[in-house]
C-alpha cells in the first residue's frame, strides 16, 4: 500500500505553523510497513485543494489528510473530500452529541457553527475525536481510502493511534513489531557511535535512535509473521544494546522519566520533598505527573530567593555567602533542609544558573548544581548546560530524576 | 511572484527528521511578500523527483528546493534539476577550493566524492555555503527560477539570508506586515463567531484565527506598498476586534501570558508567592519562565498534602474539614496564608482534581479553585476543565495567569 500525507492550511504555507503532523504520521506508516511517496502541502482554498485531492490519488492507494476541519468557513477538507468523491453529506447525530458533551463537560455553550463538524457521508466510518471537537472519518471508494484527521497534533495524534491504526492493521501482511528503549545521559551521536555496527547491520530487526528534548530513544523494529516471532528477532539485539549502554537505559516503550522514578518512590514507599531555585518549581511539576504520587510527595519549596533558602531549608547565611546560592554546598543544604522541614526519605534540590543574565566566567550560565537527601545521606552532582533558559531548566529536571532513579537503585541494592 | 518550496529526502519521508526547512522559508517568504500556494516533499528518487520538478513549474514561477546536495549518489537534486533544464554541469573551480578549504579547516582531508558538490551549469548563479561543504545555485530560464538550498537546517539558513533574500528582494513589489493578537479564555468557535463579519470580509488585511494549547492566536494580515501602509490598513481593523474581544486579547506579536504578567509585576514592583496544590509547581514554573522575575517571585509552596496546606499556609484544619481540600475555601486560605507567609502583595494558589483518579459526582476530575491574594483582598475563581492530567493542569495554569493579569489592570485601574 502506497500512501501520501496531505497537510491543509495556509497557516503552515505562511510559515506560522510546523508541519508536525506528516513527521508523525510518516514514521508510524514506516513502522506499519506502509510506504509514503509524497508529502504536500496546500492551503485553505477549495480550488487547490481539489487539485490536490486529484493529484494525491493520482499516486497513493492511501491519502491521510490532517487540518481543516475546525468550525469555520475556511475549514474546508471533509466538504472538498465528500464533493471530489460525490457524496452527500448528512447530520451525524451521534457525532453531534459527542460534541455537545464536550462542550458541556468544559460548561461552555455550543456555537452553532460546530454543528458542521459533525456531517458526514452516510457510508463513511467516523472516527471518534477522544480530546477535541472535530471528529474525523474514513472514506473506502473501490481501490482508494481517504483518511481524514484533525490539525491540532493532540488531537491528530489520539485519532490517528485510536481509530487509524486498528483499521489500517487490516491491510498489513505480517506484523511489525516495535519496542522502543529510552536513554538518558548520553547524546543521540554518542549512543549512535557505541551501537554504530548494530544500527550499520540491522536489517531485521532495523534499529534507528531519535533524539527527544533531553533524551535519545531507539526503536528497535522486527518484520515478522506473528507477534512471537517479531520478538524474538528483537530479544538479542535488545539485549545486546542494553549490555552496551547499561544503566543509561532508564525505561522501555511509551514511558517518561518521572513515571519511572515515581512508581520506584510509589513501590518502596519512599517519601519525597522538593527544593528548588533555578528550576522554580518545574522538577515538582514533572514529578507529579505521575498520578501515583500523592502517596509519597510531601511538599515542594519553591525557594528563589536567598530570604526563602535561609527560611524555608535552614540554608547556613555563611554558605552562601563564602560559596554563593549556585554551588554544591547550597545544593547540599538545600536538600538535608527540605528532608528535614518536611520529614521525608529523600529530597531533591536545584540551584543553577539559567541565564540568558547572571552568569559569569567562574560560573556560567548552564551550571546546575542538584543535591540529593537519601537515607540520612546528602549527595551532590554538578551539571553543565547548554541551551535557552527553558531547554536549560527542562534539562536540568530530566537528569535530576534520571540521577534519583540511578540512586534509589542504588540504595535498593540493585 | 508565486513560489513553491520542495524538500528532497526519503528520510523526511520515512518520519526520521521534520520538515522545519519549509516552515523557516515559508515564514521567511509570507514576509517578503511572496506568496506560497504549496510545500511538498520528494523522496532521493530521480523519476519523481523529476515528476515534481514538472509540477511545480507548473504551479508555480519560484522553486525552492532543500536537501539532495550531499556528495553521495542518493542525493540527485542538482543532477536532475540541470537534467530538468537541459544544462550541463562543469566544474566550478571557486566552489571547489572554498570545500576544500572547509575540509582544512576542520583538519579533515576531502574525500573525492566531495567534487561532485562543486558541479554547476555555466550560467547558474552560485549560492555560497558559509557553513558548511555543498554550495547552492540558481537557475534562471525565462520565467521560471530554481533555487536549490542544500537540507542541514544550519546551512539552509545561512545561505538562504545571505544569498537567496538578497536576490529576491529585486522581485519584490509592496509588503506584507503581519500583527497577531493572543487570546485566552475564548475558544476559537466562539471568537470566530465573534468577528465572524470580519473574518469573512477581510481582503487586505486578511484576519486568521489560529488555536494553540490553551490560547487563540488572531493573525491579521496587509498587502502594502510600504510599511507605514500596511499598519495603517491593519489598524482600524485591529480595533475593532479589540473592541469585540475586550480583555481577552492579553498579548500581541510572539509574547506569553507568563512574559505579560510578569512584565506586570517587575514594572508595578507587586512581589508575589504562590501556593499550588495541584498544578504542584508548574503555575511557578511558568511563571519563572520570564527571566526577570527574580525581582519580585519571592517564593513557591508545593502543598500537596493538607498537612503542608496546614503547617506552611496556616490553612485552617476546619476548613479542610468542612470544605474539602478542593474547595473555593481552601484555595482562599492558601492564598492569603502564602501572602502572609512571605510578605509579598499578591499570592496565587491553586487546588484541583487532575485525575485521572480521585473525581466524584460532587466534584469531578477537572473541577479546580484557585485563589487570589491582591493587596489585602482575596478572590477565588473555579474552573471546570477537561482532558487528562497534564492537559488539566496546563489550562489551570494558562487561565489562572490570565485571571491575575485582569486582576493587576483592574487593582491598577485599568
Amino acid at each position: 500500500m502506497k500512501a501520501e500525507i496531505l497537510a491543509v492550511g495556509t497557516e503552515i504555507l505562511l510559515g506560522n505553523i510546523v508541519n508536525t503532523n506528516a513527521h508523525y504520521i510518516s514514521n508510524r506508516l514506516a513502522e506499519l510497513g506502509i510506504e509514503v511517496y509524497h508529502q504536500s502541502v496546500v492551503g485553505d482554498n477549495a480550488e487547490r485543494l481539489k487539485e490536490a485531492y486529484e493529484l494525491a490519488f493520482s499516486r497513493a492507494d492511501l491519502v491521510i489528510t490532517t487540518g481543516g476541519l475546525g468550525p469555520t468557513k475556511d475549514d474546508l477538507t471533509k466538504e472538498v473530500a465528500f464533493d471530489y468523491f460525490g457524496k452527500e453529506a448528512v447530520l451525524h447525530e451521534e457525532s453531534l452529541k459527542s460534541i455537545e458533551n464536550f462542550f458541556n463537560t468544559i460548561n461552555i455553550s455550543m456555537d452553532k457553527s460546530n454543528i458542521k463538524q459533525a456531517y458526514f457521508p452516510k457510508d463513511a466510518i467516523i472516527m471518534n475525536n477522544s480530546v477535541g471537537t472535530a471528529p474525523g472519518c474514513i472514506i473506502q471508494e473501490k481501490d482508494k481510502i481517504l483518511a481524514v484527521l484533525p490539525g491540532p497534533p493532540r488531537e491528530m495524534k489520539a485519532m490517528f493511534e485510536e481509530c487509524l491504526i486498528p483499521y489500517l492493521k487490516k491491510f498489513q501482511q505480517g506484523v511489525l513489531e516495535s519496542k522502543t528503549l529510552r536513554i538518558i545521559g548520553i547524546g543521540e551521536s554518542k549512543v549512535a557511535s557505541m551501537i554504530e555496527d548494530i544500527i550499520d547491520n540491522s536489517v531485521n530487526p532495523t534499529v534507528a535512535p531519535y533524539a527527544k528534548e533531553g533524551e535519545v530513544t531507539l526503536r528497535i523494529t522486527a518484520k515478522a509473521k506473528d507477534p512471537e516471532e517479531a520478538n524474538e528477532l528483537i530479544s538479542p539485539v535488545e539485549k545486546e544494546i542494553r549490555d552496551r549502554l547499561g544503566e543509561a537505559v532508564y525505561g522501555e516503550g511509551e514511558v517518561s522519566i518521572e513515571e519511572v522514578v515515581g512508581k520506584l518512590l510509589v513501590e518502596n514507599k519512599f517519601t519525597i520533598a522538593i527544593a528548588e531555585s533555578c528550576t522554580g518549581g518545574l522538577l515538582s511539576g514533572t514529578l507529579i505527573n505521575y498520578p501515583g504520587i500523592s502517596e509519597v510527595f510531601k511538599e515542594g519549596f519553591i525557594t528563589y530567593t536567598n530570604e526563602a533558602k535561609i527560611k524555608r531549608l535552614k540554608v547556613k547565611k555563611e554558605v552562601l555567602e563564602k560559596y554563593g546560592a549556585v554551588s554544591s554546598q547550597t545544593a547540599a543544604e538545600m536538600a538535608e533542609g527540605a528532608a528535614k522541614a518536611s520529614g521525608t526519605d529523600i529530597a531533591l534540590s536545584t540551584t543553577g544558573i539559567a541565564g540568558p543574565g547572571g552568569g559569569s566566567d567562574e560560573k556560567p550560565v548552564g551550571l546546575v548544581f542538584v543535591g540529593l537527601y537519601i537515607k540520612g545521606e546528602v549527595k551532590t552532582k554538578e551539571f553543565n548546560l547548554i541551551g535557552d533558559r527553558q531547554r536549560i531548566r527542562n534539562a536540568t529536571v530530566i537528569r535530576t530524576l534520571e540521577w534519583l532513579r540511578r540512586e534509589i537503585l542504588k540504595c535498593l541494592g540493585k
